[in-house]
């Protein structure tokens, strides 16, 4: 479809076939049904509102995108569709350190509003693996999450007001300044994990909080899920909160030796990288290794910064490790804390049954597992046989598809399994309001 | 209005008047217009259902009821309207210490649940000043927030899952067991705060948390308003997460100081009670003891339990010390952290201006104000005044009307200017889809 109508005075914009194709897919491996129309680069909230107003008087999709960094789908675009790229709005429009808050448009990196509040002793503390990619905008998107989350919370957290252009071009501004307030429902909570299907996120005020004092870190080994998934359960039992509880399986840790030429796979069946932080981050390390240490096979602590940066490299090396292996299919299921080890295991039974190879990362503070599926080491029909049981799984255990990287296109089929059709309906009338011509990024979270 | 087609077969309810003067104010002090038709005493979930669903087909108005603890008027109920009292439903239905979490229904006395959890070495982290008798339901309307919110999080940040009777009588289910989900819209964030306008929430599944292993405490007095919130934000820019960090101001003292027959006041212009708990309480406070220190009148800090208790009486003191001058609007303005001190000023300003008797507490980790103001202490319009120009104020620093107390009816009058006309609207058409005969608690919250 030819949009002269929309182009013509928009500063930038492409209908370059290479252009298309770059703004047409994520990091999912979700493949376009065919090329986008037209990709719109904004560069002010009137070339938003001018591009959503457009598509709404013409019934055209616009999928809002930021990085391209997601991995479910959701900024995947085809034939008939408007990409709106909010990249190019990208500045920090005001850092308050009194207030703890930042003011920014959805194009910064994440990484770099949490670097330009380090000189205030502040930073932003939602930290996605994707945090030196990703955009704000993707991230409010998503709801992402992170390794600190367990401790500071998720994007929504983080998340005290947007302005948003909403389906029929009009702007909003949801939300307040201050820490809190019951003035009016949560819209802004609403907006926060929407996927850019109730409204276009063009400007966001952010809570900053205090970097910490201290950092101590522990790298311990398991023999085995249930006694690793046992020792977080007991830290968090005796009152420790850490800010890192991450979980490798002995799959990830054969994959890191093998890239590094290391052997870690040998220290144990699994691997937690633990960290506590704050003014009493000693002495919650100290007894986090007092409550480790009788079931371990391996721990090491540290307060050292060099050799905290070393424990962390393994956990940051797992996943270029496991991608050595082909592409991959990053999942997301979340499940009840009580329920992490017997999904850890679950997952290794269903790679031995399907014969896909699948690894595992866990957020085991909160009992958000990634199962990492290495999408070329089976046929397709088992590949997705893999992908299902893991969802099925998770729901059985009453635990949710998606805990940090959003439904998009990917986990559609399975969303009436865990919401429900009634719920759903419910969405479904919700989003007309927002987006009566239902042109904001149709087809993806919800259906 | 007869309403034998709904109490035909209900098994408790109630036309008798002294009920229903009882069940038709909360604590807000605002006058009903006429008494209720009727309260329905719900014993199940099948009575709310059958009880709004009835109301829908008539076009009556409910009014759902927790403990009446409310201070806004969301509750107060007149002529032609049905009070869904739902304090019988007061079971802890589930206790689940190895997922941190609980399952209750509506009429759960808050702190009930608290005290339920301390056998597990957890609690219930919100700890609004009414936690002895408001119940969970009434906690979830308002996203109630309390003294240790300031590290622990509001309400809704405690709520995993919803159970809410919607406007038409069906029953949905929203949220998850798990700490980390973004499957569809965060509906149960929506419902949270939402005062009965929604939902009826009939359950609940809550998020527990360790109880802290050892709590710190201070209380510091200072010559100004300022140096209080200086010496706070100086704090939290070094990095402390104090648990409580509560401010008096020297009106309030002198209440205390007549009630009691202490001299409080002659120690400073302002009292500061500051806690910090978990394993970085003592070092913590040390720090803060440290900032405090140059700036203070008069200093004293503990780990003692029982010193803490003596200390931490003063704050409990405060409210029903005023309470002796006469009738008490407990006012509720949240703003940015840098401008609490000027609006601690700016309320003894307006109380000096009308001559009204306004005392302030605040909750100055995050910006929450309590102005007290004492409703006989002047004429009418006088009180009247003041109150207006409290939250002219607010919004005028780019504040809120309510930080955890809700809108109520007290509030609607300013409501357009906080949220704006179009914001406003959105929050009409959302209440539509999800009560579309418009007889949730209507007139609350919005308008």
């Amino acid at each position: 479809m030819s949009h002269t109508g929309l182009t013509s005075g928009l500063p930038a914009w492409s209908t370059d076939p290479g252009e298309l194709a770059r703004v047409s897919v994520d990091r999912s491996g979700v493949a376009p049904d065919g090329l986008p129309d037209l990709v719109v680069f904004a560069q002010s909230v009137r070339d938003v509102r001018r591009t959503v107003s457009y598509a709404a008087s013409r019934g055209v999709p616009v999928v809002p995108r930021g990085a391209g960094s997601g991995v479910a789908g959701g900024a995947v675009a085809g034939a008939g569709e408007i990409v709106l790229d909010l990249s190019g709005l990208d500045r920090i429009a005001d850092l308050r350190p009194d207030d703890a808050l930042a003011v920014v448009e959805p194009g910064v990196i994440t990484a770099d509003l949490d670097a330009a509040a380090h000189p205030h002793g502040l930073r932003y503390a939602p930290d996605p693996a994707s945090a030196a990619f990703s955009t704000i905008g993707g991230n409010i998107a998503t709801n992402a999450g992170g390794l600190r989350c367990v401790k500071y919370g998720v994007t929504r957290d983080a998340v005290l007001a947007v302005d948003a252009v909403l389906g029929d071009g009009s702007l909003v501004s949801t939300g307040r300044r201050t820490v809190k307030g019951v003035t009016g429902y949560d819209l802004t909570g609403l907006l926060v994990g929407s996927e850019g299907t109730l409204g276009v996120v063009v400007g966001a005020t952010l809570r900053l909080s205090p970097l910490p004092t201290t950092t101590a870190t522990a790298a311990a080994f398991f023999a085995t899920a249930d006694d690793a998934v046992a020792a977080v359960t007991s830290l968090q039992r005796r009152g420790l909160r850490p800010s890192t509880a991450e979980l490798l399986d002995q799959a990830t840790l054969r994959a890191i030796d093998d890239a590094q030429g290391t052997a870690l796979h040998t220290r144990g069946e699994v691997f937690l990288l633990l960290q506590t932080d704050g003014y009493g981050a000693e002495a919650e390390l100290a007894e986090a290794e007092r409550l480790l240490r009788p079931s371990a096979t391996h721990l090491e602590t540290t307060t050292d910064p060099e050799t905290a940066a070393r424990l962390v490299a393994v956990r940051r090396a797992a996943l270029p490790a496991v991608e050595r292996y082909g592409r991959v299919l990053i999942e997301d299921i979340a499940v009840p804390r009580s329920r992490i080890a017997e999904s850890i295991t679950a997952v290794g039974d269903i790679a031995r049954r399907t014969g896909v190879r699948i690894v595992v990362f866990a957020h085991a503070g909160d009992g958000n597992l990634h199962p990492i599926v290495v999408a070329d080491s089976a046929p397709p029909e088992r590949v997705d046989e893999a992908v299902a049981a893991i969802f099925e799984h998770a729901l059985a255990v009453g635990g949710t598809l998606t805990g940090e990287h959003g439904v998009g296109t990917l986990k559609r089929p399975w969303l009436a399994d865990e919401l429900g059709e009634p719920v759903l309906d419910l969405h479904r009338r919700l989003k007309s309001v927002f987006d009566p011509a239902g042109i904001l990024n149709p087809g993806k979270a919800i259906r």
